[in-house]
């Protein structure tokens, strides 16, 4: 199977449905795990990873939720295979062909287990809208299906061993990502964030490092893992981000009643740059889909599936467009075919302003 | 018949039909004269100047391109209507109240004669698309029949005598607004202008003062009119012109044998924010307006008329927009407003992107 089945098939997480998916994308939750008796990725021998790798395909394969997956060995794929990968957040930056990693990838990208990253496993389960409980459940599921042919690094004082020390315990990071203009237009962004931070979580744009968030996204995810149950782990982030998801539908309210023509004004300008422009950057393209997700999101656009907008996030990065047009392309290359696909994507849904 | 008549009714000169029509918007001819034996307006008592409006109304009204015109005394109107004529291009800055300022303005708004501007009397034809000697033609004709009922101050060797001395001799001003978007984007239009100020003509942007142009619209006209007969100088006009017109329809060839994605890139987008926008700056329209009217005379856009983008241009100015609503706007309620206005007429030409 190669990687560009992953273009033709519909992405779970993608789909702009589940609970409040109006202002939450997509939920993740992941657990870390390490083969017992053997060295840490970065420590072990070529031979000990190549070793692992089978060990977990072969795990893979024995698991309802993964097998007949599509196996993805760094090695084997160019530069531009693994940046489309890391777009898809199916792997992170750390996975790395020089470690023999690879990725195990279910259909529709439900599950996907990253091997010889930082930990021996790394198990994620990725869904749209709201969904801790049900990526929790679905997690510990195929943990437990693989748990049966793996025997993991645990001790029973600390939990779950792994490489880096934030990550010991229960090994599970959850993470949530939340779709905030309206509490970035009221600016009260800056003292919630300051605020979750202070309990506990980290919060970091999904585009835009640093002080400049693109895009209005935002990742929450649960920072400690050592000392706390898995229970407590999700209560905890489900219960913060409860809270901001009730403040920025407030803020959504205020936005909607005051009738603001700034509000809609950002929202029609950015359709209709979206719907015409013949060159785009990957920037403007992430601001401009935050506003019109707003004007979907407060019913002020309609005939554009939130769906379609969650799928032009990704589908318009760098290396999902060289992907689709099955070449290398220089910059203004893809600002063409950028602008040429959110055409071609906006415009069949409807009206056509 | 009141002012308001004039939004009723369609504007000659807006049409956007006529020779060279794609890079001409209007030609316009005027004439100053002064009646005989009497001060320049600046220097005439209230009572020559109450005296002289109603011999030019009486004699208005024996010319057959003027009778039945709208008649309007600035002392009569606010503040709003004269900057809404001076929109219009039916008067000057120089038209006052305090001086007993009028204007007669025939239907269609082709012939309009003002009257104690600078000089007793001004008066002008104003055509759509390229027609020196037409506009000529016809301010001849009605200058003729003027002087059957008026005896003006004329001097057998330097012709009509005028309050300013630039304008003694034909008294003849002839003007070209031309639409110069590729000169401007092939960054060649400085040198074009230089040349054309070299030869005696002036040059000067519709909007923006100063360098700053906006819309790519310039005015241009001749600068003597001493010593030079009138078919010398709508003669030399028109040769100036020719050539310009040339030069930016050979830019234009260039552009679009380019197929720059960067030319489509800003029609297309100028369309998209103009059907778009629920707020929006008189400067940003005249901006985008120029960029569609590019679109549409490259060929590009299509289901817009050119009559349409030139009447914007005239109706979502300030004075325009608030005669439309009947009544005075805040900047706010007027951006609103012309983006209304914007949307209105050019989402009901056609397709609608």
């Amino acid at each position: 199977m190669k990687i560009e089945v992953l273009l033709q098939k519909e992405t779970e997480w993608l789909k702009g449905t589940g609970p409040e998916a109006d202002i939450v994308l997509s939920t993740r939750v992941r657990l870390a795990r390490n083969l017992k008796g053997k060295n840490f990725t970065r420590r072990a021998s070529e031979e000990q990873r190549r070793l692992i790798l089978s060990q977990l395909i072969a795990a893979a394969e024995s698991s309802e939720h993964l097998k007949n997956s599509l196996v993805v060995e760094l090695e084997k794929v160019s530069e531009l295979d693994r940046q489309f990968l890391q777009e898809r957040r199916l792997i992170s930056r750390e996975l790395s062909p020089r470690f023999q990693g690879a990725v195990i990838v279910s259909e529709r990208e439900m599950v996907s287990l990253s091997v010889n990253e930082e930990d021996h496993l790394r198990l994620q389960v990725l869904q749209s809208g709201f969904r801790l409980r049900e990526c929790w459940r679905l997690v510990d599921r195929v943990d437990s299906e693989l748990g049966k042919k793996l025997e993991y690094e645990f001790s029973p004082v600390l939990g779950f061993l792994t490489a880096c020390p934030t990550n010991v315990g229960t090994g599970m990071r959850a993470s949530v990502m939340v779709h905030l203009p309206a509490l970035v237009l009221n600016k009260v962004i800056g003292q919630i964030l300051h605020a979750v931070g202070k309990l506990g979580l980290t919060v970091r744009g999904v585009y835009g490092e640093g002080t400049e968030v693109e895009g209005n996204l935002f990742q929450i995810s649960n920072q400690v893992t050592l000392g706390k149950s898995e229970e407590e782990i999700i209560g905890n982030l489900e219960k913060i981000i409860k809270k901001i998801i009730a403040r920025e539908r407030d803020s959504r309210k205020v936005l909607l009643e005051g009738k603001s023509p700034r509000l809609e004004d950002r929202i029609y300008r950015a359709r209709g740059i979206l719907r015409n422009a013949r060159l785009i950057s990957s920037q403007e393209t992430i601001n401009l889909l935050s506003g019109l997700r707003m004007g979907v999101d407060l019913g002020i656009l309609s005939g554009i599936s939130r769906g379609s907008i969650n799928q032009l996030f990704i589908h318009s990065q760098p290396a999902h467009l060289q992907k689709l047009a099955g070449k290398s392309l220089s910059a203004e290359e893809r600002d063409l075919l950028r602008a040429e696909l959110i055409r071609n994507k906006l415009s069949s849904n409807g009206d056509n302003q």
